[in-house]
């Protein structure tokens, strides 16, 4: 049975503690730590950058996956690999020289990542799947933690798997934005290989149960 | 015999354990906690935003002093002052219409500041001076901690107190950037009151200890 | 028989009597006001904004049909909600987060609509047509009244009329551009909704008959 | 003694019936028409560009004076000058090349402007005051009438006055922004030559009486 | 038996003797000459422009086929018509308005061409193949001379192949980054018409057999 | 007696042969040879880049004065030194972080200069006058050659000359735009160092005459 991985998002976390924090995703079965950098231009909302990723990096058993919701991305790429990113991804919408970039984190010894807004198509993606690592789908809107999951979300799964039997078996889909329980196996069901997951995790009296119950899920 | 305010920036600060960072800086002779956030686009550097702002905040028992490296800064200035700035200061070269974000600043209850870039003139100032209450001179150029200090910053310090002596005799000049003990005490005799240090107090063994020494300074 | 709604645009009317204008609308059978704002970034022109929408609710009696050629309309959408728009239209081309300007418009209580320049297929909105009310094609380059009707429209109309089959079959076509008695019924034929008439309507001796001719195109 | 020119703002006139206002300024003792252009870019209001000064022009009997708070003015200074702008005002902190904007103003036959936000020193145009014809200086922050008039516009203005006397004497100097009775008389002592006035004007029982004062004013 | 159009850049040539490098080409059997124009925005390289166009256009005695490189291009296409621009190819990721800028081109008398980055699909055309008289496709990010040729192109070619069968039975399909000996046969068997080369033709002892022998291959 | 540095700009020659034009560059009294880069955003007018300047230097024997005319120049130093260029002069209205790139250009072991557009005074430059090797000043608007020399040109050199009195006597100044026989000589005589001649040299007869003339004027 496929089991999932689990990204939780330390943009739920307590900032206050983050070594704590990080020490409590390294005991939990969390597969990657999910970093969400927000410039306050690409998105409505100012999170954090470099030196967060690098405290974060210090005390991480587990790889970074980094998710760049700034403009312009290519300027950061070798920032925050140095900063300990295992994966980076970058949004569709940020990009005019998407293949260039991509190239650029597989160059840098990462994995490569390619994030959608939820109104962007799979479609877009038929000439840069083939290289990349890895598929984001937004199921919110990028920017703040909290929204409701957009429904939608399992339509744009299939298509992205259809292409990908095509294309590129190897890829993994990502999703991001209002993962949880109720939603978290159909997600898997139709072709999600890792979930990331943020108040979902962080706001429960045990996250660590958390990340357990969603990484075991009854799968049908 | 004035003595200083000092203002540590969290910038320099271990990002991992945020709240024994805060708890020392309340212990401490401190003053007030900058908050340097960088966007990525008006500076070369994405530090960190609204989310580690509200943490320092939970426990900060100290005024935040907020330095917005970020273009359009006027977009933020409702949700920093939420996030729990005493202070927002902004750049000069980042505003089209500094009175209005000045004036908006004081609307939401904070105090308001504007920074200048090492080589911005402070007699670009003389229509807006008598309506803010702390003017940041950057002694190294924004983006990251750790330069070395521009010694112009004297002459801008001597030609800012002139300006303020005639137009606005509460204004408070703040030195942000390569402070330490060497320049501590003659910026404040050329008219300094408030003194941001990173660095220099926390890769200290005794931060406590470097902070309480740039408070004593023996001034002339 | 299906009758298309007709949404004559102020754009081409006299600007120096607006109220006598919106007055002959009100009389006539025109169904809702048409009301094309441009900032000259967006588009390359300046055509009007806020206090002349303002000025037109004041007199109207019928919905105003707010089409937004603005660089980023997230910024202005309470302000036309305010100023009296029952639908408010933004352009593919300008939204990062069409998904959440879509919701924002909704949430103001308002119609949420999509444009299209000449060149945007309508492909790209499959993972936002089901959030839509209405999908407003181009069928010149926007920016200026009286220019030539392009053809490709009806193919665009043609794929956007499937869509919606599927996916939401409450969304309304809209044709913005070049629209006459000479390609009105053909328009409706493929699937057309409602129909924008600027020059065609306003520089008639009668517009109210124009406006009615439209109303009661023959359809086949 | 000497009179100011009166120049009232249709930002803050009847938009639904423009001809009547603009003959009532035809019969006042107005001189210049002021017609406030604004992106929403440069400013944060959209307010009308293009048609609507067409169709002042088609009315007024005095000149239009254009200010254009966009951005990159020098886009649409013919479509300005064909619209029947006389005079056209571009502000200081929209355009990175002013001298050749200037040239291009004066070159298509209109006079020259130049203007300047709240906080922008007048020093700043030192070394083009010599090819303009009048300088707009803000008395409140673009974008919205009926703000409170800044005060500190008297010292902009002594400093102004003091520049041209040395480098150009045909200059004007015109103050736009909450000018109203209290304030024009001490305006025009200082050296104003021109008063932009809106709401004053406009939402008084009888704007041209409100005009007739405004030009009789009893200066010192 | 089919050859292709080949279409030499002058970005690889010897830009201190362009005139014996145009000469060069005039002899060869080169159908175009290519010119690369990038503005260090839309690319991260600023090649050349005006004056370099202008004096190739003086001894050369083939048509200039001119790839503008360069964000907002319509604001160039009559300076480039006038320095002698046979056709004029803009990017996709470039233009808002990108059948406006197709219809400018044509209207200046020049052929009109769209050039696509290597991760944007051609489905994107649909509704502006028709308008189109060339389809660039980058087979290497553009930027640069001497990159490796993207194998995913042949794909491209296909799709865009089947797109004009439909659509525009006249496009010319031209494909530029890193074409030589060992692509340039199967490229033109997928149906490319056109053949750009920079490095594989001017680095070669002999340019003019090169153009010979990309003239003269042998076709499946 | 005082000779200026003449630095012939390349923007004036033929750059069909630049190899003969650099070789009687060499051989005639030039001391600098000046090269304009325009990316077509700051200035209306693209001119050349990176693999001009390489060509330029492959022959020169004299310094390469570059003079970058594009957006955010700290993107592109690097790759002007390695072109060769001796001198870099960046924008004053171009950076953001002046200091930065001025101490950037230092650390490349080249020269660095600011240039100013006509309108931009040179009090500006007061706390950065000590980190430079030249002040440029436009004497006409930068974009195009053949313009009118500005009169205005003369009183800013006088002042820029008092403040180099003070600040930094080893600083040149540097005269860009419309230079000729008829104002070389004032322009030294108020305080000039270095001519930079583009038309006036290149469409004369003899420019190795013209350069000899300028490098021996008559200076009072």
């Amino acid at each position: 049975m496929k089991t999932p991985i689990i990204a939780p998002s330390i943009l739920a976390s307590d900032f206050a503690n983050l070594q704590k924090e990080i020490e409590m995703l390294n005991r939990s079965e969390a597969d990657w730590i999910h970093v969400d950098v927000m410039d306050g231009v690409f998105v409505p909302n100012i999170s954090f950058g470099l030196p967060v990723t690098e405290a974060v990096k210090r005390y991480a058993e587990k790889p970074l996956d980094v998710h760049l919701m700034i403009v312009q991305p290519e300027r950061y790429l070798e920032a925050f690999r140095d900063a300990g990113a295992a994966t980076i991804t970058v949004h569709y919408e940020a990009c005019t020289h998407l293949h260039r970039t991509v190239q650029h984190i597989r160059a840098l010894g990462c994995k490569a990542g390619v994030a959608l807004n939820p109104h962007t198509p799979v479609t877009l993606l038929e000439d840069i799947l083939e290289d990349l690592d890895l598929v984001l789908l937004m199921s919110v809107n990028p920017g703040f933690g909290g929204q409701k999951f957009i429904e939608r979300t399992y339509e744009k799964i299939n298509r992205l798997a259809d292409m990908r039997y095509t294309l590129n078996n190897k890829l993994l889909i990502e999703i991001d934005g209002g993962v949880n329980a109720a939603n978290a196996g159909k997600l898997v069901e139709h072709g999600a290989d890792a979930l990331v997951a943020g108040n979902f995790v962080f706001s429960a009296p045990s996250p660590e149960e958390v990340i357990a119950s969603l990484k075991h899920l009854p799968i049908r």
